[in-house]
């Protein structure tokens, strides 16, 4: 039932606090993307408390069924810290003091002007023989042992200390050892402005039950992720089977075939976000933009700015909530107010003129509506958004209706108003060339 | 090893695209939080990919533990949802067509001027004898078995119908069969301004290793969480040792204990926002903000309007990149940008006041700093930061160093500047009281 490959792993996060909600594990997030970049598929996560019985039981399980397990968390200094004890436990390899270990704990707590206090000493205990895994952003050393045929590679729990052990230590120790895989198994295109079930519709008969391939769909606020995934597992699975006709067909002819069928919906293939989109067009372009947002609160330019380099085409933005702030910041006049509302599209065309206009920016881009959970009435519902766009070529409004909370509407706006300004920068740029 | 009560439980995530990072897993987070408040303890979490045989194998282990377990996804229309079968083969109870779980589909789908599919029919196939669980929210419905001594219930991948799911019909067959325990298990209480290691030192000795709480410390760009939990195995484990001095202290004297310790650090209990807490504070005083952000790039306004009713004391934000923004919007003399550069604290005393003025607001708050990855100098590093806020009593400004990435480096600088407003809120509350 389980494969013998080494390229099939196991994730195992330890920490209370994990399986108290509110948290979420980014680590193994992590840790699966890159993971599925090198071509190793992540076959089970499991989250147990800092509880040396359940980690014992979850490494059990795990190093049944695989050869390759990450646990992340529990390597601190406290009481609470009991990785180091279960690993050690489970496997029957004792745990002896690592001078190395010590060492580098040392060095690291002077120089912050520290010395080692008891609780820290702990964490220079790891099990007889294990391979060090030095932390290059934190004190807690990492640590490799191999129990049975299984390699267990021991992690701690804070974000950025496994991302550096990751990287530095973890993934050159598995490519020494020609474990990774340069094959990129997984593409992922991204949708906005159909639904799910539209989507599902769409691609109906593009891939057969038997092919190797899988696709997922799944919705967010941001749009539809769809996912092919060449399966090793699968793939096996199905290799003994009849009517594998597509087996020829690569992962990217697949990929092409849905982008056909989605068509300008597609706004990125392998994760690029939105705003990375824009940011790059608006870039080639040498654009610049001003962003005027009621409803969004200050969201599209916030998302934008997440961009390194988001400096040299973002010129402004103005968050104006209320009436007056919309008059003074962008001078959208108070007639127009009155007589349709502030949330309507003679408003967002205005918005979107005024801040261009005034910041002389490019392109200006509006968006005015209601977030809710307040403020709705049978005429103008929560969720009703307006989106402007004012260019050189003009300017154009768009309306949209959003179900949700406040915050899937606020971010299902913001990546709306930011589809409007993609399209028109793919349109335009075709206009140009 | 594992106990008896009903009050543990598991949970498993269905679903490929978990497993392959990129995602996370909201569903678990939220259902682990409503158990928490419920009582009821997750024991493990385990996620695995839309494969019958897996999916197995983490049923069984989990029917295994514990009495009650929570599976999400899987019940879609597709080839790829195999959850119904998955639980009708590990547990041997066939798969029956349930008419009234196929009227609620039609209805659902007639609803939307549509008829149902061949494939759409197959999520009326439920386990013989299983309890149908109506989906408010979406077309797949959900169901609950009974196997051997464990209740398992089958919940969709679709965050908002599990969340719909969850609240109309799980918790209220739990709540029929005396399962919940009104009982709050957890507090936590979030500090800004210390490092998790000076918490660590702060808390030391509050709580000796046998008592029946849990202590457990998670830092995050918004400051460090401090999650005080009475677990029931905990104490279950510990109620044979002697020393367990600390057992007539509440979980509230503890929350107490940890709150002197850490003073005005502390800026919420029991999980409210950083944004909640302020937004609170200036609705009291019936206050309005207007913020200025340059390296924060709105960041700050979308999350004070993240707040239902913000609009109420969120007058209007300006991102202003640029320093042709920063005299424009703001009216920061030039001499002050050419003499200090825009990171500094003349130029973010100078923003705060300027958007104080021309908003009209009673405070303004404004940041200025340099996010990176580029444009750091010697002089001026990447994740300096200054925060200005400018009020009826004058203009303060105060310093930041940051260190990480430019996403973290926004987050935690948002957190500062909120983290400034809140102190003075509360000084100046003080003050009046």
């Amino acid at each position: 039932m389980f494969t013998d490959s080494l390229a099939i792993s196991e994730i195992i996060a330890v920490g209370s606090e994990l399986l108290l909600g509110g948290r979420v594990d980014t680590n193994s997030i992590f840790l699966s993307e890159s993971l599925a970049g090198h071509g190793i598929e992540v076959r089970f996560k499991s989250v147990v408390g800092d509880d040396i019985e359940d980690i014992g039981v979850a490494v059990t399980n795990a190093a049944k069924r695989t050869k390759l397990v990450l646990i992340t968390g529990g390597l601190g200094p406290t009481v609470d810290d009991v990785t180091r004890e279960a690993v050690a436990r489970v496997t029957g390899i004792p745990l002896r003091l690592r001078p190395r270990a010590l060492e580098s704990i040392k060095t690291r707590l002077q120089s912050a002007g520290r010395t080692v206090s008891e609780s820290q000493r702990r964490q220079a205990f790891l099990p007889a023989g294990a391979v060090l895994l030095r932390n290059p952003a934190g004190i807690a050393p990492g640590f490799a042992v191999q129990w049975k045929r299984c390699r267990i590679f021991c992690l701690p729990g804070v974000s950025h200390e496994v991302r550096g052990m990751w990287t530095e230590s973890v993934l050159p120790m598995l490519r020494r050892e020609g474990i990774l895989s340069p094959a990129i198994e997984t593409r992922t295109i991204q949708a906005f402005g159909l639904l799910e079930s539209e989507i599902d519709n769409r691609l109906k008969g593009i891939m057969p039950a038997t092919s190797p391939f899988r696709l997922g769909l799944l919705a967010s606020p941001l749009g539809v992720s769809v996912s092919l995934t060449r399966s090793r597992t699968t793939e096996r699975r199905q290799a003994g089977k009849k009517n594998s006709r597509q087996s020829a067909m690569s992962l990217d002819d697949l990929m092409n075939d849905v982008i056909a069928k989605l068509g300008q919906h597609v706004f990125s293939i392998d994760g690029q976000t939105m705003e990375e989109v824009v940011g790059q067009r608006l870039r080639a372009r040498r654009s610049t933009i001003a962003l005027a947002e009621s409803c969004t609160g200050g969201l599209i330019a916030h998302r934008l700015t997440q961009v390194p380099g988001s400096s040299t085409y973002v010129d402004r933005g103005v968050v104006c909530y209320g009436n007056r702030a919309k008059m003074e910041l962008l001078g959208v006049p108070e007639s127009l107010l009155k007589k349709y509302g502030a949330v309507s599209a003679q408003v967002a065309k205005a918005m979107a003129q005024g801040i261009r206009t005034r910041s002389k920016a490019d392109v200006g881009l509006s968006i005015t509506g209601i977030a809710g959970p307040g403020g709705g009435t049978a005429h103008k519902p929560v969720g009703l958004v307006y989106v402007g766009l004012a260019t050189s070529m003009g300017t154009s409004t768009k309306a949209f209706r959003f179900h949700g909370e406040r915050e899937a509407i606020k971010l299902r706006s913001s990546q709306a108003a930011l589809d409007v300004l993609r399209r028109w920068l793919c349109d335009s740029f075709l206009d140009e060339a």
